[in-house]
């Protein structure tokens, strides 16, 4: 008896694909597209080593297979998975292979399941390493770092049996109100695409297959609100949302993740342009299309029956969905003659050409070690991301860096609600941490000080409310100090007591959960701190000592004028994940030099909103009562040392359409008495031509330039088509021709100019 | 010799343009699509009475001919124009003639302009009669009214000589910060579009064209931003924001504005899309279309050069600009190439079909009295209006109505910056109003106490800044009395300190302009109350003496929670015009009932915003530090009664898509001891079906019901294709099929539902 063609590992994916396919009942295919179960339902512990559930073989049973598994190994509190009942890494990896054992030996046909996990940043399992936040990663303007730290993370994944890591990276902050800010790279389109090339690459590394979430066009949402309409057009769309999306499919992505949010009135996951004309037609993307949690069944607002919801969603180009009923239920939509057998097919293929590539029938467990040698402890680099993403937003009287001289007899002052939590500074979609690992900033701080140094600590307020109760003794602390540092701002810290929706987004505008301001569903209105941490800042800024102020945050929170003080510093760590108090001090003490850049820009109030930096070039003026220009400018970040930017020079003044190619070179000067570490960047702004009415400025390139004291050197940006495409009437991109400025910089507001004439292409 | 045939006012219109047509040279055919000039311009006073000035025979010079002339009779801030040097309602008639004379003797065809002027809310020159503010007029609720007074407004205007009015009509307030809220008739697509019918219609009385500003989408502009980019796409415009043009057009409005902002990229006057495929295309319009002021010219920031930015609007459809110079150059234009013979004649013949139309061939300078015999005074309507749309927002402790009784001693304190100033409640686009006309909040309540009243007044506070030295006064004169009135709200009065962009517009973000928080260009980020105003409002809420809040405003201010008083009220009179303070008076005494209906959301804060009614409805939960509901609901209001509404009954369960047809019924009782004018408001709310994600709720009716105490009466809404149609997924509006609730009600937020369901059209 020889092997089905589809086992056999020399044939070409699209003949095994076809061949199982051509043995598959309407049942099987509808179970390969099935992704219905909650992943810590499939085992338990009760009585020891972690077995499989009735639950578990019950959903295989119904489908006489599996199509994904999601989050086999999740915990947090949501999922109410903890260490008590948990999988650790050994645990997940044997009950990975377990899981995979049963549906290759009980069910017909032994086709393995995906094992798909949440990697938002880092894998969300017990003793999963956590990495800072995306917003971090996006401050940190370093590609390659991230990349690098990704690839650690998911060697860890795959350690653990999972093939196919659920990771945010498309969506934009373009309403800082928006509880998810902090899991996007910032609000520029061209940044946001590195870093999503380099999260491909770097899972890939690892052999970790990835799901980009979420498509399109989520950043868009009506008021910051999380899952909301949009009210986007399709140039905007195209525009603004797509081009990481785009990067992402190029770099090779699995999948990508269709988003709740609507686009010209139907939601994503309903949405055949963008899922399948686009996505298809336009891009060539051959991956997986996954619907976001429950999202299919979500469509019953508009179906008015879930099985017609499950319809529509695989008919605009769903291929897996999650958690839903709808989608199981499509064999149904079948013989309803509401799907065509051809568009089934289609889907089921797309599902098992990707088990086939990730080589699912060969080794449905992948080997723990990555074929391409051990990588680095994604730990240290997490660490190294945290002080790159440490971002100085203001800095007078020289107060930073405190001193490293050992035996001068000195006093720090660590105040505020997030000098001390470990849970604060790590952000949401995380799972517990082992008691007594990580650094809290005070830790950091601790630890940094150089001999002699006392460290007192005061919490000073509560991370919300107005409570002042705290503010004698946080400001008898700082009287008595050389410095204080106030370590203040947010927390997507879910408890025990936090209530979540059916999708694990926490629920909110019931009352505040407890001492949440940020995360999934934690959308915030009112952007500045709370009264408390703002009278904490205010009082001890007005006491004489000097203030430098620590945001652990994971959205920009609007940010008041500085108060006046003899000497301040106010910088954003973001959520620097569970080592991030070592980064923090580490820059504060001059150990690690401040090089983030504001992958956001920070507003005044949330009643400016919009700030960000490449709104359209219709030079306003400013509301009557404050302006429309935010605090701090996207890509705005000082250094401890002082730096001179030079003209930006170019190889040509005028360029053909068809075939442009010139180099901008800038150079830039450290004159201060300390390294720089400077991240050059590239914009775009269009003077005259094009089809569209021109944005103020948009990112097209950056480089970094490590500048040691004294010294200088030049960025060389290569600008070709990609550099000077715009969206024209077709939607397609396309050099224009006109006059634009290339404009180059340390920031988005503190940029130099050289005109570029594009001239029609000959022919 | 005999007549040419253009002249002959037996032809029809067609022959009479197709034979002047033929007759004209480039340069005159440009010259009639010409609308360069300032009106006040073209005349002086200088040593005597009005004289035409060379600056006006050099324009007719340069064309042979001039397409229109705007504001010949306007008189404000920006135009300089006043009563020493302008024309009054005599003078004015007599330089239009003269106007229409000059061009028909000094030309060589003899075409008349049109005389275009601005009619935002009575005609804005000296001596037109200033209405209350399409706010206000939106908070009637009175399409017949509203009629009645613009006919009135319309006779002022077609009495001195014009023939087109401009108006704004189908802007909708999605953004609260934005300026011109004002100019809007809310936030409802379906009450702009009744507003907008009948202001065509009240106008068309008079024997007036009116310009429907602005086309399309402007009130989408990103941030409240006064004439910015929109994000819109197809769906959000044609769901929302094209409502009132529609209709507009339907009722025979002679011309759109095309208007600044971008929709899908291009600003409106360069969209070829709305303009023509949609307006003249789909909708069949066939009147001109005019680009709002300056707009042509800033293509130039596309074009780089402003005759092909002409070319480009023209070749979008536009065939009047406004003071533009790249429209005056098309015969340049046309002979590089860049627009086509057809499209210039094409825009011609619209401009001479409107001449023709509006006889001014045969009668240039129109008789002062309309054919339809004399219209009621519009100042008289103008305060009908402006008491009909005092919207009483929160009643606490039976403060009102105050008491009418003679003698008995009585005491009321007028407090605020709003009480006392005409030019504050009169809003923006108004001409100077002659010194000792008009009524302000305290003269109406002076005149309307009965006899034995001793009113006093103090200002408490400036209208903006947080200077409180004025409160000790204020609070003294609340300690004295029985009740204290708090005139509240903002300003966009415009004096001689104010700055101007070329178009009129405030300049702002430069400092605040004196005294102004609204009007164009003067758009506001945070909308809560100045902070002089609310210590004023909390102090005398403290005081113990019952308080009674009016809001004169342009916009809806954020209001926080009502201060804890014994006895208090608050009610929006809009900028109700100059006797509006008589028509506040007699709401305030009980001579008239509250009757107004919140024609916009109230917010609870700009942090807050979007709060419109008819978002999508993805049941969002608020944000974790405020609700995301508004203080007040779309169409509240309250009244010195109170009422009872039944649940709705239809007359059937189950329509046809193809051919629907119900009424639906609601019963209304009045329960309280005073008349009930009640607004009896039908909304749908899409439950399944449709092809786009359904909205919250839509408004698609309203009926006006006057109840005398104790008895009831029946609201009956007949339901039909109007009603049920939403906007399918080729744009048009259809009868979808699925289940939808018909629900009625007094306001948006307390309503009752009926279900119905619609089966697929047959056959």
């Amino acid at each position: 008896m020889s092997l089905p063609r589809y086992r056999d590992p020399a044939a070409p994916v699209p003949e095994r694909v076809r061949d199982l396919l051509g043995r598959m009942t309407l049942r099987e295919k509808v179970g390969q597209l099935n992704q219905r179960m909650y992943g810590w339902d499939a085992y338990t512990r009760a009585g020891g080593g972690p077995r499989l559930t009735d639950a578990f073989r019950a959903e295989v049973a119904a489908f006489d297979g599996m199509g994904a598994l999601y989050g086999l190994q999740r915990a947090d509190a949501w999922s109410g998975v903890g260490f008590a009942d948990g999988l650790d890494a050994r645990d997940g990896a044997r009950t990975a292979e377990a899981v995979q054992r049963y549906l290759v030996e009980h069910t017909r046909l032994g086709i393995p399941a995906l094992l798909v996990e949440e990697m938002p940043h880092g894998h969300q399992a017990l003793d999963g390493t956590v990495l800072p936040v995306n917003l971090a990663a996006g401050a940190t303007w370093d590609p390659g770092l991230y990349a690098d730290a990704v690839a650690g993370a998911a060697a860890e994944l795959r350690a653990r049996g999972a093939h196919l890591a659920l990771v945010s990276a498309l969506d934009l902050v373009r309403d800082p109100r928006w509880g998810r800010s902090e899991e996007c790279f910032g609000e520029d389109p061209y940044l946001a695409a590195r870093m999503t090339e380099a999260l491909v690459e770097g899972a890939g590394r690892a052999g970790v297959a990835v799901v980009l979430k979420h498509f399109a066009g989520q950043g868009a949402s009506v008021g910051g609100r999380n899952s909301a309409a949009t009210e986007l057009g399709l140039r905007e769309l195209h525009e603004v949302h797509l081009a990481a999306a785009r990067a992402g499919v190029a770099a090779g992505a699995a999948g990508v993740m269709a988003a709740y949010n609507e686009f010209e009135g139907l939601p994503c996951v309903a949405n055949r342009y963008l899922l399948t004309d686009l996505l298809r037609g336009e891009w060539g993307f051959e991956g997986v299309v996954m619907a976001d949690g429950t999202a299919v069944d979500r469509l019953v607002r508009m179906t008015g029956d879930p099985v017609a919801a499950g319809a529509l969603a695989l008919d605009a180009g769903c291929d897996l969905s999650l958690w839903d009923v709808g989608f199981t239920r499509l064999d149904e939509a079948s013989e309803r003659g509401l799907v065509s057998e051809e568009a089934l097919d289609a889907a089921v293929a797309r599902v098992l050409t990707l088990k086939f590539r990730l080589g699912l029938f060969e080794t449905p467990v992948p080997p723990p070690v990555p074929a391409a040698g051990r990588l680095p402890d994604p730990a240290e680099l997490g660490e190294r991301l945290a002080a790159a993403s440490v971002t100085l937003l203001s800095h007078e009287g020289g107060v930073l860096p405190l001193s490293r001289t050992p035996g001068a007899a000195r006093r720090i002052a660590v105040l505020g609600p997030n000098a001390d939590s470990l849970e604060r500074q790590i952000g949401d979609y995380t799972a517990p941490q082992r008691p007594g690992t990580g650094i809290t900033v005070l830790d950091g701080i601790r630890a940094a000080a150089p001999p002699g140094t006392e460290v007192v600590h005061a919490r000073g307020c509560a991370l919300v409310g107005d409570d002042l109760s705290g503010l004698p003794a946080a400001l008898a602390a700082a009287a008595s100090c050389d410095v204080a540092v106030l370590v203040l701002g947010g927390s997507s810290a879910r408890s025990g007591d936090t209530a979540f929706e059916a999708n694990g987004a926490a629920v909110t505008g019931t009352g505040t959960p407890t001492g949440m301001t940020c995360g999934e569903g934690v959308d915030l209105a009112d952007l500045a701190l709370p009264a408390g941490q703002r009278a904490l800042w205010e009082a001890v800024s007005a006491s004489g000592t000097p203030v430098v102020v620590v945001l652990v945050q994971g959205r920009p929170h609007a940010l008041p004028e500085v108060p006046a003080a003899s000497a301040s510093a106010v910088l954003s760590a973001w959520y620097p994940g569970p080592r991030g108090g070592r980064a923090v001090a580490d820059v504060l003490f001059g150990i690690a030099e401040p090089r983030g850049r504001l992958p956001v820009s920070v507003p005044r109030s949330a009643a400016q909103l919009p700030v960000f930096y490449n709104g359209k070039d219709h030079r306003y003026r400013g509301y009557v009562d404050q302006s429309a220009l935010p605090r701090h400018a996207f890509g705005h970040g000082l250094s401890y040392t002082s730096v001179e930017y030079g003209p930006p020079r170019l190889s040509a003044a005028t360029v053909d359409a068809a075939a442009p190619r010139l180099t901008c070179r800038v150079t830039v000067r450290n004159t201060g008495s300390r390294p720089a570490h400077e991240t050059v960047q590239l914009y775009v702004r269009r003077l005259t031509g094009g089809t569209s009415w021109p944005r103020v400025r948009e990112l097209r390139g950056f480089a970094r330039l490590d500048l040691a004291p004294g010294t200088e050197a030049e960025a060389v940006f290569t600008v070709g088509h990609e550099t000077l495409a715009s969206v024209d009437r077709a939607l397609r991109l396309t050099v224009e021709p006109g006059e634009i400025a290339l404009e180059t910089g340390p920031a988005s507001d503190r940029t130099r100019e050289a005109r570029l004439r594009i001239t029609a292409a000959a022919g």
